[in-house]
């Protein structure tokens, strides 16, 4: 059998898992990032757990054949090179030659939005698909492509940053210098922030009586009070989803993709959200649904998509 | 030496060429499509037309290997059949096969904006790239994306509708039913409807000296206006490169190609055009222009894009 090591590297832990062929994660642990060292500790630490973990699962060295991981930031990874991430403050650090020293397989690095695209394609929501997109909606609106199986990442691995195409020309600032951008308005900050908006405006909304301290609004908050038929909730609510809609629509007519599979806190939600979502979407759809339907949902790996994922692109790429 | 047949369809003219591995057209005709006719006896012109030119330009058939055609409308380039067209009033035409029975070669069909986009990319504007997306500003705005010398379809060919990815939610309306499209703000038909408006509120302008006539308000007449100094026409022109350039960048952000290749009548403005909307694209590029820069480019085979696409089409095909 033939083992794969997955590491999903974050700002606070390292995880660190060994996955099989078919993406069925054996073992997984983590350790901490310590995110102030330098990067060659981090490296040595990442191999660490992943031979610590081959022993605990009682698989020999010889039948790992490669390792993956999925970083934040920007990364070249057909040279297994971290460009840049403001979460580990790296700037070139050659992280995949770095972890190959002491583990002694091939390693391979992507960005950890692709990995967990790749997880879900291979062993998650979407893996009856060949074809699909992945869209996270955290603190801001991350993706990856996978295209008949086959991550796709754009010249230098610089594409795929689906948050970052405008939706409203000169519309809300985005953190990335434009104005408009789809993460602007479908991340779960921007939720929130259309959640304070709204109840700053409407002083008798059921949202304060919900959360009666604004600087405490999350992404749940106006479903919550939408639940509790609260007018003003029920709009930020159908806005959101509207945003949301129009975004994963541009992507359905530019990729038409087998299906879209959406990650992130917001899916809690299920149907609440998903049924509003699929039938704007489907009726934004070049040329209708019937000919080429595109599956809209939810992600199933949670948290373990970006080590499988990361399992996985090294799997394909040996 | 192995030559491909390259077939544009048009509404008006099947045009068709000889072309060689490289993409340099040997002989090029075109005969009239007669659109009302069944598609059998347009079908058979095709082939006629391929086979009269491999006579005049002294090519034995046995040297033809494939045909390839570029098609309006949605096209299963897998099967080779016209699903839908209304410039030809077709559904579900087994076009491939019906020009194969007379041709005697591999036949393959694709839409003719991808068609020209694999021209433009094989042998045209993006030759020197791997990676290109073509965009067409034209009644609307099409396009077609190569990804390392392919052509990227989406599941059925139903992709690539980059003309129908939505750059203003609640904006303009489009023809596709959705509100707010790149086409709907940045194709010919689009300037032209900017012009007028701006002309409308503004009876002062240069814009009614250059042309009297509102209803022949064409895509130069904005640009005539503000080389002539018209602050309304400026506007109109600065107002139309930012919508051209957020959808340009949004493609960019997407897919990060090499190069992106703008075709249609708006591009014989040259410079006038393309550097402030450099200027614009790269300030919207994700990451900046230094790490994965993308090349703004003007179309160079003209008409014989979709010719030379079509024929690289088969020749890639077989």
């Amino acid at each position: 059998m033939n083992y794969f090591a997955g590491i999903d590297l974050g700002g606070t832990f390292i995880k660190g898992g060994i996955v099989d062929e078919n993406g069925n994660i054996l073992i997984k642990d983590q350790v901490s990032t310590g995110r102030e060292r330098p990067y060659q500790d981090i490296a040595a630490d990442m191999a660490a757990l992943i031979l610590d973990l081959a022993k605990r699962a009682n698989i020999a060295v010889s039948d790992l054949k490669a390792a993956g991981i999925g970083s934040p930031g920007t990364v070249d990874s057909k040279r297994g090179v971290i460009i840049y991430t403001n979460n580990l403050n790296w700037k070139k650090v050659p992280l995949a030659d770095e972890v190959r020293k002491h583990l002694g397989v091939p390693v391979f690095v992507t960005n950890d939005a692709n990995a967990a695209a790749v997880g879900e394609s291979f062993a998650g929501a979407a893996k009856k698909y060949p074809s699909s997109i992945f869209v996270t909606l955290g603190t801001g609106v991350g993706g990856g492509i996978v295209i008949d199986g086959v991550l796709f990442e754009g010249n230098r691995s610089a594409g795929a940053e689906i948050g970052h195409t405008v939706i409203r020309v000169g519309g809300e600032k985005c953190t990335c210098g434009r104005k408009g951008c789809f993460e602007a308005y479908a991340s779960a900050t921007a939720l929130i922030r259309q959640t304070k908006r709204a109840m700053e405006k409407d002083r008798e909304s059921a949202l304060w009586k919900i959360c009666p301290d604004i600087d405490k609004v999350n992404g749940k908050t106006a479903f919550d009070g939408a639940a509790a038929g609260d007018k003003t909730a029920e709009k930020v609510v159908k806005n959101y989803i509207t945003y949301l809609a129009e975004g994963i629509a541009n992507l359905a007519n530019i990729f038409r993709p087998n299906a879209i599979v959406l990650g992130g806190g917001v899916c809690a939600q299920g149907d609440t959200l998903l049924v509003p979502l699929r039938k704007k979407v489907n009726r934004m759809l070049y040329g209708g649904t019937k000919y080429a339907p595109v599956e809209l949902l939810v992600a199933t790996l949670g948290n373990d998509a970006g080590l499988v994922g990361a399992a996985h692109f090294a799997q394909q790429r040996i």
